[in-house]
């Protein structure tokens, strides 16, 4: 198998070096062969070639059987919103040519983080839901505009009845093998793209008479998650929603530093933490390796249909933090032995 | 002053009623004349007159000194997004023509109720945020489209330069009479909307140099709001943003049933809860009518300037929790010592 890992900006950098470290140890144990190419993208993409995504990283995409990624972004473009070229392009350019139209982003709780959240115990306790984000339509990838003289911006938030959908059928069978239960989060209420959504949402429920289906305005969602997040089993979302609504979900398994993703569509799949760049703590050695580490078992199952390999690293995850190894990113402060540890540690 | 009530639908029509029998005992109590007049809008308004906002209740709001509000939204419409007439319409409309610009929800916890949320006590204490949504603007008031076929749809997301202006002054003149902190959220790294909304912030936040001005994206804030929910002080973001993150917030004010929220702008003020229609339990008597009389609270105090009655409503608020009064969606199911009270006993 061909892995390509691009690890791109900020602690994206450390994180993939574990995620990697852990395939290579699962294709030593279990005699697969893994063979790893490196591919840039984003900040340092830009200041090697110009471009967020040069063309070598997209060939190199395109030929392998899996990518792993780390993250993207920059201060330098967060402070300056006039600059042309940017990061995040290369990213969104690589959802899009390689057709990743689906982002599946678990938020399980880990027993052991049980008091790493904000949120009480009692509330969390048992939490697992699936989340299935669209990722190549919706405002993402609608016509951007500006004015000439500058004064006006818009981005068109669209949606084509086939984008719906296809994500829609993935999110029902992942919910038949689950609890089935399916929450489909929109804003029908007042966007017309949202109407479409719950539209082709209500027609494609029909064919999964066996899997109960809800609908939910995003500002209740928002609300709901964190109320009660035993509610949700699969929730569906656009690719906006789906952003704002899983970065929220992190404080559900304890921090951001633990979720890790993927994404798939038409050919070769994607496997990236949820988390981004954070060039606050990038090279510091504290970054969180297990989001990367989770992505990586993530691609075991779903690019290579290694069930039990992927199981494994779970486990290995499950086994360090119930040592009590912790980063800083989930260390209970309550609670006396444990040891914070760096990324090195963790990994 | 004349005050024009619009109670709208589900438990809207309940609410309201507290709400002005608060503002009734106040005008008693401290000898001003408050006039009331009723107004239809939404789904009611629709069943009366095919129209969501019948031109009547547009002129009576126009004459008004002050406009409180329930809420708006009926299963029906929501079941059915093919229908062409909408409650939702009704409350857009009233927002644009009134020039409602600036919807301030403040997000503050009753000690009382620290155990009410999901998250826990020690996260929560002492949070006290006043969020700033932008309320005329926005994927909200872009047009429209669907095509002919049917299988598209799209919204567009457009902010002009002065939109952004005029609702950033407002949240700097606030932030100055408080903890001196702004928060801007938007989503700049992928929407150029996003880019003119920071630029424009980046510039007000010059005439503002004795406010401390942090910029973040919509999902990064839609995490910290729950992770750390003090480190905010005014939160100022867009229509859609501004939707999502405050419902999310009502978690960290124990229950959606206690926010508050005023929109203002140009001219007459608007008062309404944060909370919808909550058709499942209208008529029962169980709504909380806290958050109409927290919103007749914030009328007294910014539209018509009587600081010293807003305060004794909230006061009031404050001793009918503490006496242990509850509704259903603030009760503390791990205390004994409360009562458990429909509507009517709250109000
Ligand atoms: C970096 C950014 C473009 C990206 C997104 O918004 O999709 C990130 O937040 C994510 O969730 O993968
Ligand atoms: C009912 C709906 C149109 C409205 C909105 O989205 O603005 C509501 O959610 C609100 O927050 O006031």
């Amino acid at each position: 198998k061909k892995i390509l890992v691009i690890p791109g900006d900020g602690i994206g950098q450390e994180v993939t070096t574990w995620g990697q470290k852990v395939l290579t140890a699962v294709a030593a144990n279990y005699h697969h062969q893994f063979t790893f190419e490196e591919g840039i993208m984003g900040h340092v993409a830009i200041e090697a070639t110009g471009d967020p995504l040069p063309e070598e990283t997209l060939q190199k995409a395109k030929n392998s059987d899996a990518i792993l990624f780390g993250a993207i972004g920059h201060a330098k473009y967060d402070n300056d919103p006039t600059l042309k070229v940017r990061p995040e392009q290369g990213l969104l350019k690589i959802r899009k040519e390689l057709g990743l139209y689906a982002n599946l982003r678990p938020i399980k709780l880990f027993d052991e983080l049980l008091e790493a959240s904000s949120i009480k115990p009692e509330i969390l306790r048992g939490s697992d839901i699936l989340f299935f984000r669209e990722l190549t339509g919706d405002v993402y990838f609608g016509e951007k505009k500006r004015t000439e003289d500058r004064n006006t911006a818009s981005d068109l938030m669209i949606y084509h009845r086939y984008e719906v959908e296809r994500i829609a059928r993935k999110a029902y069978e992942a919910a038949r093998t689950r609890r089935k239960k399916l929450c489909s989060v929109d804003k029908a209420n007042v966007l017309e793209a949202s109407r479409l959504w719950r539209e082709v949402m209500q027609e494609i429920a029909k064919e999964y008479p066996d899997v109960e289906t809800e609908h939910m305005f995003i500002d209740n969602a928002a609300m709901q998650l964190i109320k009660d997040p035993k509610r949700f089993d699969v929730v569906v979302t656009g690719n906006l929603f789906g952003d704002i609504l899983t970065d929220e979900a992190s404080q559900i398994a304890g921090s951001m530093g633990m979720l890790a993703s993927a994404s798939v569509g038409d050919t070769v799949g994607f496997y990236e933490p949820i988390h981004g760049s954070a060039h606050d703590i990038a090279g510091k050695g504290i970054a969180n390796p297990l989001a990367s580490i989770l992505s990586a078992a993530l691609m075991l199952d779903i690019s290579f249909g290694l069930k039990t390999e992927s199981q494994r690293v779970i486990k290995a995850v499950e086994a360090t933090l119930r040592q009590g190894y912790r980063t800083m990113d989930i260390a209970n402060k309550h609670t006396e032995n444990e040891f914070i540890m760096g990324t090195d540690a963790m990994g």
